[in-house]
């Protein structure tokens, strides 16, 4: 890239944000997405040594040389995210700002206020403090390393102005009722204050989910990355909808997720393996709260739970550690040992240089010792290993000693052997495009059994 | 004040919340405040453990004992406002939400979005997103230690969402223009985008100008604090006005400044002398954001000028060695010096315990040597010293060795003698009150010079 100043790239942004602004919106979204994408992938290495001078960073400990990696990276991304969907706004609503359909020779400022749309601008405007206000906790947990439970609480507080907004816009709080409970319950259920609760949970499982399948190098961006580009089909497929409310959901939720893939992608490309910086807790919570702000104001909140398949998976086959049946040590990470090969292997990574070229370093599971696990914990071990779902070690009387750590990372090594970190967050991102698939199918064929044809 | 665990006080505060809802907003406004400032009031030293432990410290220089104290503690009171202003959403639209002027029977959430005033909620959360960036910038800045351009750079992005929706919402770009330009002007000019530069600019130089003006325990707050509530003066004796725009700009400043007011002022008592707390520049980003919303949305901006002259004229006093006439060494501070005293006085603190009662630590303006000094610099600094505005060393050529910094702290300290750090602050803080005095006085009797008198 030729070495333009950064004042020149940001004129240069401008007059490009001037010239979309004569453009369809969703192209200009676009547009502007790219943009953000090349800014984002542009500073990361320019700022990291401030980060790590700050004292913001955190040894790879999976690698042989454990390199310090500035950490909360996804905060460049964040912000970039922010002043894109910011500047978007005009550009957004642009239509309604030069003329009005009755007097198209003699617009002036005062004729539009009849018709333009501050329902949705003030939706938009909440959903941009909601996220504002997620990046700067969790940053703010980055920085000051706040303690668990405010883990939960924070996305709560975050999604106050979400959920205030869609209260003064008078959101919807019915849900539709499946053909087969309609005799009962009628075609749709109001369902008041829970339906808040629904969307405060919903802030809470999408942000947290994400940190908790989380600790190889690529595995948070990459997970984020799928859901955000199935977000975006599931939208694009149905941004032309006969129904002019369903049709501007999806295109609102195209506005905030396409910046989203955009900066996503750039900040991948720095913490792939083998990462060069670490994206920190403020990148799982903007990836989170983004998906529960398209979710609920797009008003697709259920298929965005099927898109969580894998985390939901991951969550419920933690429950026996989560709920202290079997031991949960605080890291459950895989641990990495080394191998000597007889043969040099192509697993081994080329980026990572060792003089002993027959030595891989290939991840396993952690252990948990199962000395202080509950009679039902136990029982489930037994049940899980008898499925293969679980590595056990027994002593010579057969009593379990330990067994492999209960997160979706370990579960992929038990069934796949050792393999190299680059290759297990694949396996990760692999699984993720799977669960999507399957996500769209559901949503296609088996909803149909319960619902009218949405697509219509 | 009785131990209640956090979790009752915030239920209590919920269900406050709750009551004040169906009050008039303008009251409950000042209960959420009054709510808002003991929450500040009770956390801050709850958490500035927690601060000093992740790195955000500073000693506390004009101390015998150098004692380390939290940094950036604004941003505890900065994250509490935003939280009481969002809460305040509801509250201050519940008006709207409940009926309409039609049909009070019937009312249903459908039948409010005719008259729901969606173009003030957007300017509301215009003013929170705008606000909610800078914090989060002014905390980004703490902790990563941005260089000093991006003081410059950082308002005018935080400012983007007010510029962009005051845009959106067609708001007014032209000013009234005084009796005795009106023949060759008009009643009032259109300033288009020069107004937005403008706007822009303002919040650049409220964030600046209380930056600047800082440095001892207890100034930058206390300053604030002052224009805070003259501002929530200026909008009370407006607020009835017959006009309904104005009034409603001046209760919607209201709406920004009472929170503001109240948890600065719970800040002010942690950081006043002795400080137990530093505020760090989120706290300053805060405060001058703060100002120019509620100036620039309010539609008083020039009137916001006038209660910064302070401020002004510090910025005046600093121009030959913010402009490199006369060198400008880093720190500016004033010095402390200790001063044996013959008798025990009065003006030692009693909480800063020493051994040698006869000692008291004073502060003494910091000086700048001019052998560098340009010619125009010496001349100027030739004419303050005639002026009684600096205090020089002379060799015993009469040639000037160096003189005082320029900045209002050093000022006061020339004309008055050293002091305590104590009567320093309350020095600074009881101009900041008679520049507010005689803003008031400017805006109602010479205004009237120059335009239609307002109170009318």
């Amino acid at each position: 890239m030729p070495r333009i100043p950064v004042g020149g790239k940001a004129f240069t942004t401008l007059g490009l944000l001037v010239y979309l602004s004569q453009s369809n919106p969703l192209t200009a979204c676009f547009c502007i997405s790219i943009v953000a994408a090349l800014w984002t992938w542009h500073i990361i290495p320019l700022v990291k040594d401030m980060f790590i001078k700050a004292g913001l960073s955190g040894k790879d400990m999976n690698k042989p040389s454990h390199p310090v990696l500035a950490e909360s990276m996804g905060i460049i991304a964040a912000t970039i995210y922010m002043v894109t969907t910011i500047l978007f706004i005009p550009i957004q609503f642009q239509q309604w700002m030069t003329s009005t359909p009755n007097d198209d020779q003699h617009s002036t400022p005062i004729s539009w206020s009849h018709t333009f749309p501050y329902n949705k601008m003030g939706q938009y405007l909440s959903a941009l403090l909601s996220l504002q206000s997620m990046i700067f906790l969790g940053f703010a947990d980055d920085v000051l390393n706040l303690r668990w439970r405010f883990k939960l609480v924070l996305p709560t507080i975050a999604s106050i102005p979400l959920l205030t907004v869609y209260y003064v816009s008078h959101g919807v709080t019915f849900v539709m009722v499946p053909f087969q409970f309609r005799d009962f319950l009628g075609q749709s259920l109001d369902l008041g204050v829970i339906y808040y609760v629904y969307m405060g949970m919903m802030a809470v499982f999408c942000t947290n989910s994400i940190n908790i399948l989380a600790g190889i190098n690529g595995v948070e961006v990459g997970q984020s990355l799928v859901i955000g580009i199935s977000v975006a089909i599931y939208n694009l497929m149905r941004v032309n909808s006969d129904n002019p409310d369903t049709a501007y959901c999806h295109l609102f939720s195209l506005y905030l997720i396409l910046p989203f893939i955009a900066v996503s992608a750039a900040l991948f490309h720095w913490n792939r393996f083998p990462a060069k910086v670490f994206v920190g807790d403020t990148y799982c919570y903007f990836a989170g709260m983004t998906f529960a702000v398209v979710g609920i104001l797009g008003h697709f909140s259920k298929t965005l739970l099927l898109l969580f398949i894998p985390q939901i998976l991951n969550f419920i086959y933690s429950c026996p550690q989560l709920f202290r049946l079997v031991p949960c040590p605080r890291h459950r990470l895989p641990s990495v040992v080394k191998f000597t090969s007889s043969k040099k292997t192509d697993e081994y990574d080329k980026d990572d240089k060792k003089p002993n070229k027959n030595v891989v370093e290939l991840m396993e599971p952690s252990r948990t010792r199962l000395a202080d696990a509950t009679h039902i914990g136990l029982v489930i071990i037994k049940t899980m290993d008898r499925l293969g779902l679980v590595s056990v070690k027994r002593n010579n009387n057969g009593d379990l000693i330990d067994c492999s750590n209960l997160t979706l990372l370990n579960l992929f090594l038990v069934r796949f052997g050792p393999m190299t970190e680059r290759r297990l967050a694949w396996y990760v991102i692999s699984f993720q495009i799977f669960g999507s698939v399957c996500a769209f199918f559901i949503r296609h064929n088996l909803a149909t059994l319960f619902y009218e044809d949405i697509y219509k």
